[in-house]
């Protein structure tokens, strides 16, 4: 009864064999890994022989969908070597985005915010993952979305895609925040900080459990009041900018009253990660650094280096 | 990294702490665990504190939703004590079912034809378990169904359900069969051969792998090709009556050509029950056994027994 972990030399990737999809994909990340020759005009999306062939998602799924295969470890953290990269491109770190004004656009920013956090903190772990967030509907809540590929054998579209953010300069300081964001095309004002979630209804409505052995309810439940903080701001400068972001905004409630902490089923993503918090308590990332997206044209700039061709390859995606 | 596995005296099931229902539920069957004192009168339906607080069903989910709390291991194969019929009533083993004309009637029946089995064969080995079907939609393939209680923590209301048996006489005679049935009123005629599906359609829906040990890629397809031919013959009896299902046919096509058995990742149910068909291939049950549903007042005739009061608990399923 496997809980279908895939191993790659810089990511762990969750599986889900039935709606085709990673659960989630938990990468870590530094500066000097970040350093490298790798490139994506080198690299071709495969399929995961490491899945059962009926369980894996397959290109053919992808062909003329108009979907991106959006990765959730982004390419451009892994150019260490080309064969890190190139493991990148897996469909087993791939979900169907929508590529104009998200994968392409906003999320591409988002990727690259999330990677200039390794200016500031030494080690940074991230992880990635598709949502199926439910919507209320004329007669009670629903979760709707599309399927890809030919039944019995189809690949999920999800409704929203998460990242949650933990970096740590040595033990003095540490950060975390989560972000959710619709699968949808989202203004490029739009601000940041309007996608921070609290981390517990992230994880309600995931099902996962994150950085267990870190976060306990009352860490946690300081950095949900954080996030609802700048959330709440950031909806606030969109509304006075009169920005709608694409889709409404993730149905994600404040956290409950705290509950005993006696889980014994729950599916823990980085529960090895144990070595901080020795001492403080977590910041929210936001607290530390202004949240602010990149540049649109980031990927044009001084240090864009092999991702210059980005966009242009990203819009590839579903061209094939 | 818990695939959320709870262990009963009778039965085990895997725990979805996304969709807050069982992804499973097996039970061993034979004709002397059958029998017993327990009673429902004496069961109340329990949250289980052994999944973490925020990721179970609870009670209050299922108030007012019109659901009923719908069985996965029926409660009338657990009669051994009053302490594994009670087991049976953790929400870990319930999935919200429509009760008029499906809990209440047709899968109440579909129940005992699976208990009834045990007539025939000495152990019989039963997954029961919910389903999250696509249907067709204006523009391509949707997933939809209802969630209940309050975001973020909900419970999903499946668009079908699922049985997988597989029954043995010592080791002369093996028989195995997977039916798939929609969430809603079936009429009482409705052939139960036409809700036969390919254990390969069912798997690959449902993510799911059955009695891997057992069933290779030969046996499965040999298997699927009984199925089909049990469900033309069901869905033409049904058509010649003119009785149409609850909802549209499962959305399970015929099995693919057979692909190379390489899995790697696969969520194997019963992967332990590994010690038959030392010889001879397995049977499909509908060849073994006639595949028909007893009679709709198959609670009131001799045998009923301690569940003669059964239609009207679980009438009472949704009224608390």
């Amino acid at each position: 009864m496997s809980d279908g972990i895939r191993m790659y030399t810089n990511f762990i990737a969750s599986i889900d064999t039935r709606l085709r999809n990673p659960k989630w994909v938990i990468e870590h990340l530094t500066r000097s890994k970040l350093k490298g020759d790798g490139t994506r005009s080198s690299s071709q999306f495969t399929e995961d022989a490491g899945v059962g062939a009926r369980f894996r998602a397959k290109l053919s799924d992808y062909r003329g969908t108009g979907y991106d295969r959006g990765h959730m470890a982004p390419a451009s953290n892994h150019k260490e070597s080309q064969g890190s990269m190139d493991e990148t491109f897996s469909l087993s770190n791939i979900a169907p985005q929508v590529g104009g004004g998200f994968n392409r656009d906003y999320w591409a920013r988002f990727e690259r915010f999330v990677q200039d956090t390794t200016k500031s903190f030494d080690d940074v772990w991230v992880v990635t993952g598709p949502l199926y967030i439910p919507r209320p509907g004329p007669s009670g809540w629903v979760l709707e979305h599309p399927m890809l590929g030919q039944p019995p054998q189809m690949v999920a579209v999800p409704t929203h895609f998460f990242k949650v953010v933990l970096a740590e300069q040595g033990d003095a300081s540490t950060a975390v925040a989560a972000f959710v964001m619709p699968n949808s095309a989202i203004p490029a004002e739009y601000p940041l900080s309007a996608f921070s979630v609290p981390l517990t209804s992230l994880e309600e409505v995931s099902g996962l459990t994150f950085f267990p052995s870190l976060l306990d309810d009352a860490r946690r439940m300081g950095l949900d009041a954080a996030a609802l903080r700048w959330q709440a701001l950031g909806r606030a400068d969109a509304q006075r900018a009169r920005l709608a972001p694409g889709a409404s905004p993730p149905a994600l409630l404040p956290p409950p009253p705290s509950l005993p902490g006696n889980a014994v089923v729950k599916s823990a993503v980085g529960a090895a990660v144990t070595a901080v918090f020795q001492g403080s308590n977590p910041a929210h990332l936001c607290d530390k650094l202004q949240c602010r997206l990149p540049a649109e044209d980031f990927w044009k700039g001084p240090g864009g280096g092999a991702s210059r061709d980005r966009k242009l390859q990203r819009s590839q995606s579903a061209k094939f």
